[in-house]
């Protein structure tokens, strides 16, 4: 028997953007976008990418799964530091190609560099501002965890962070 | 004279993740991701594209520009329905390849369907809701304003919504 999809195919765009099913659209790469917030404080955690398979199992575990482009696996958030995501909800937009999940982050945070989340530096705005001189000021950017420590020292962690 | 690049080259993974350039990583096909957060409530409104010229206008003027990825173009959000996003602040990610605009949505709402946000449905979640038989639930999804009064009718505005 061949292998049952994961998902639902698409209808029109109609039934992409105010039907019930579920049909979730992957990029070339068989990817979509994930918005990880922080389910208290509301502030962005982290950007990353799902296949369908890492779709699946955040769905059927409430826990957040992702697909490293980098090293091109599936990866379990926390799966290295134990900082796993609880979800507690996922929503979906009207195009279907982006999913936002609300999260309990466990432990310090959420980013590889031992900050608490991603986004930990400002991209100055104005005329001023623009093309090749941009440069970022750092902003909620103290370390909540020693990288080296938790993930033993690789820079880019082996498996998921 | 050559056209000057408009982000500085990417450096090390070091200088990437810890410095104060702005080195930002389009993919393949010149992308990178944005969230767009409303910087009162915190709620994720969309995630869209932007292009080096999308990220360069939204930097040099304050309000959001994208990368329509299905209609080609560079896109002046609100330049059809009126509803700006004025940025309050932008973020970038540790390995540049995402930005978080907090903004100032202008007008009732942000989605091209007429809804405050784009996330107006739930993925449920726990065992018995993977596969293809996912069901969505509308939340938050009260129109907030027409979109066919606002789009003159077209399901997938012409112009930047």
């Amino acid at each position: 028997m061949a292998d049952q999809p994961l998902f639902a195919q698409r209808g029109s765009t109609s039934e992409v953007e105010e039907g019930r099913a579920f049909t979730p659209k992957f990029d070339a790469d068989g990817l979509l976008t994930c918005v990880a917030t922080d389910a208290r404080s509301g502030e962005v955690l982290m950007v990353a990418h799902m296949d369908a398979q890492a779709l699946a199992k955040t769905i059927a575990t409430g826990e957040a799964w992702y697909f490293s482009r980098s090293r091109k696996s599936l990866w379990r958030k926390g799966e290295t530091s134990g900082h796993v995501q609880r979800v507690v909800e996922m929503r979906v937009d009207c195009d279907q190609d982006a999913v936002w999940i609300k999260v309990e982050q466990a432990g310090p945070g959420a980013c590889h560099t031992g900050r608490r989340a991603c986004f930990y530096r400002a991209v100055p705005l104005g005329a001023a501002s623009a093309g090749a001189s941009v440069r970022l000021e750092f902003r909620d950017a103290e370390k909540a965890f020693d990288p080296h420590e938790v993930y033993g020292g690789a820079s880019t962690p082996k498996r998921g962070y």
